[in-house]
């Protein structure tokens, strides 16, 4: 038996044990983006910690001005390349915890009625599932071999589903501790349940919050109505001017910067055989929304969106309460493709958002950080190891995709510690992340933990 | 000494207990429109009908399939015409509890820097303050006479703030017993703080809630932003096309039956030198919305509105959640004028809605009682006795004005009971009614019962 044979069956006796640890992770409330669940937060970090210490990894939680960061190493001079492994393990908040079929934080495995078997809680395939998969991989190959076959650095922040706003000052402070030839990143999915895939194009993203206020109290609508300016109405013309008749977004300049797909990669998306009525279907919906003129990948992976992600204004009790409210709010997210500047689209939001507020009204916005698109060259000697290692375990080949959601970092270790990502991971497009009932099959969990194992192998290889 | 300088001396003796049993009322937190408070509800009712008994007006609480009716009697075959008066024990709920400076069911007497003393509570001003200086004026009436110098029937009902579902069915099943020669309302205001005034036209009303549902589930807006249907945007898009830029409301048939003011009554508003910018300015506001082409008390009192009472979607929490939310909400109340019919304004707003929703996504409506708007025939001798008193008790000709809110119960009693209502009360504009910080001045509360009394003393005279 070669050392991956050997690494491999142990991962595969490990399975009840690496599953009991996972569960034991998802009971913590790491809820990064609310200040309630701070000490959940820092006891995920300290949970980590121990474990990758008894695996044999050196590592600390370093404190930041936010949550903290967790960062290990296993360093033995090995030849092949450094890497960085990277994942989070802050979560989602949960609402609307009405629809859990089950305490978020009380991991259970439930078996569907095709058989599929699945760990359901916050966190499960977002990222807590997914780092754990990398995190029994060195496990498995320090149990058989006493050593990781290559170096590997393992950072692990708290803030990624709020924005990492301690990440910038860490990676600046800390350049040559975590500047590895090789960044891992395991926060992506497969391309069916079983594909594998190998993320080549993030969207960026940036954010903003605003409140609009009116009346310097709230009014009777009875008294004032017709005659006061309501901040639901203000609101609900900014979030309707947005877009234009095609689903294009109407900020000026906003499309500066996306880029046309080449022939040859639109050519391969088609290839994959996407079924969008499949893709909608799954989620009880029928019409891709979206520009006009674009294919439903292209929505997906290619063009820049603009999103309300929560809005808010007056009574929403029970009942009805005739009031106009002094203020109103909402949430945007504008996923960025390309060479889209975030600062710009911020910039055309803010004008945008001002034009449309009376004159005795006023906005306020609260920021987030925002982040550029990123693309991966896939020349790049890594990304042929990582499909051969794909290929063994899953037997197909990997395809390469695009993906919709944003994961700044993947720009951060590029332009500040020059590192280029492979982004592997083995979620599922109904893992119901963000979502109540997230979950993340077993399979998924498995089946991971031996790519990874593959991978490091792979890497290793000269 | 007349009898009314009798009954006037002993109601300014009994300020203080009169003050202290309307805190009593305010303490009781009877919220109509939300479940958790029934019991409080029947409280207030109950306490109602001690006090009238207490006084001498034999008075019953009357069970309902919602909050209970409290209907009290005197009558001793007196020759002037038989009244029945109407308030409302219930209140508005008190969120947003974050502004308030004291608790809302806790009174305090307060005393602004102008020296003007006023005690508040949620309810201080509506209705509860304002149905108390009809009691107290009983009580003086009662206690100084031994009667009351007409026939007086009570009618307090607890479902005002909520469209008073068990009014209608009440009112036919007790129709003998309630029918009187005229109805006295205490649910409106003054013109300013010096000069009272009878509300002669009243707006109407009919609400609506819809709920938009998309996807099954809430999705993650990276996975599917650009793709999926996003109910925020389709509800903002609803709301934002209800008015075009001239401040219409775009319905169609919505202007149906309203009609244009008549010369005369347009010249005696433009005589009450109603000053819009002091009106706004004093809510923090400076330019009048609504129609372009109609002066603001038309705005506020001849022209109907539609208005975004609340609204929401999505994630509401401190920091960032990057969801499409599956469903979105929102409350709309229209106000109606002249002969607009509230059915026909709800289809159309119906029709109009689901002309927005996508073929995939689908609304639910929850509909709300409506009322027609209801008009005073001045004419009437109750008119001139009515602005006797209140001359009398101010020193100044009370105004007859329009009023932009809505007390369907006057319709009602039009139609129901033959009824005509005179609209008499002592609200001030800055009472901050269905606001925190909710407050009645002293002096309105004072002259209030003043005024009743007087109302009482002229309807006797032949």
């Amino acid at each position: 038996m070669s050392n991956i044979d050997t690494v491999l069956a142990r991962i595969d006796s490990n399975l009840d044990a690496s599953l009991s640890r996972l569960s034991d992770l998802l009971k913590i409330k790491s809820i990064s983006t609310d200040p309630a669940f701070k000490a959940d937060c820092r006891a995920a970090a300290e949970w980590l910690a121990a474990e990758l210490n008894e695996i044999g990894i050196e590592t600390r939680v370093r404190d930041t001005s936010g949550h903290p960061m967790v960062v290990g190493h296993k360093k033995s001079g090995k030849p092949g390349p450094h890497v960085l492994f990277y994942g989070h393990y802050d979560v989602q908040p949960v609402d609307p915890i009405a629809l859990w079929n089950s305490d978020p934080f009380d991991p259970q495995i439930v078996t569907k009625a095709d058989g599929t078997k699945m760990l359901v809680a916050r966190g499960a395939s977002d990222d807590k599932g997914q780092l754990m998969t990398f995190v029994e991989a060195a496990r498995a190959f320090i149990q058989e071999t006493g050593d990781l076959p290559i170096d590997v650095t393992i950072l692990f922040e708290g803030e990624e589903e709020s924005g990492s706003p301690s990440l910038h000052p860490f990676l600046e402070a800390n350049k040559d501790e975590l500047s590895c030839d090789l960044a891992l990143v395991c926060d992506t999915g497969m391309w069916d349940a079983n594909t594998p895939a190998i993320s080549t194009m993030l969207r960026g993203m940036v954010g903003d919050e605003i409140i609009v206020r009116a009346a310097s109290r709230d009014l009777h609508s009875g008294s004032y109505g017709g005659s006061a300016q309501n901040p639901n109405h203000i609101v609900a013309s900014i979030i309707a001017g947005l877009h234009d008749e095609n689903g294009r977004v109407t900020l000026p300049g906003f499309y500066d910067g996306v880029p046309e797909i080449p022939a040859d990669i639109m050519e391969n998306w088609n290839n994959l055989g996407f079924d969008v009525e499949e893709f909608l279907g799954e989620i009880g919906l029928k019409y891709p929304r979206g520009e006009k003129d674009r294919t439903p990948l292209e929505h997906l992976w290619a063009r820049p969106t603009a999103e309300v992600n929560g809005m808010w204004g007056g009574y929403q009790g029970a009942g009805s309460k005739t009031v106009i409210p002094a203020e109103a709010h909402a949430k945007f997210t504008f996923r960025l493709v390309g060479d889209q500047d975030h600062e710009k689209v911020q910039e055309s939001f803010r004008a945008y958002v001002r034009s449309k507020i009376p004159a005795d009204c006023t906005v306020e916005f609260i920021a987030k950080e925002g982040s550029p698109a990123t693309r991966l060259d896939t020349t790049i000697p890594a990304v042929a190891k990582g499909k051969k290692a794909l290929k063994d375990e899953w037997g197909v080949d990997a395809a390469l995709v695009g993906m919709g959601g944003s994961i700044p970092i993947v720009g951060d270790f590029k332009r500040m510690l020059g590192m280029d990502s492979l982004l592997i991971g083995f979620a599922l497009e109904d893992d119901q992340i963000h979502s109540p009932n997230e979950k993340y099959n077993i399979k998924s969990f498995h089946k991971g933990i031996r790519s990874w194992a593959r991978v490091l192998d792979e890497l290793s290889r000269g």
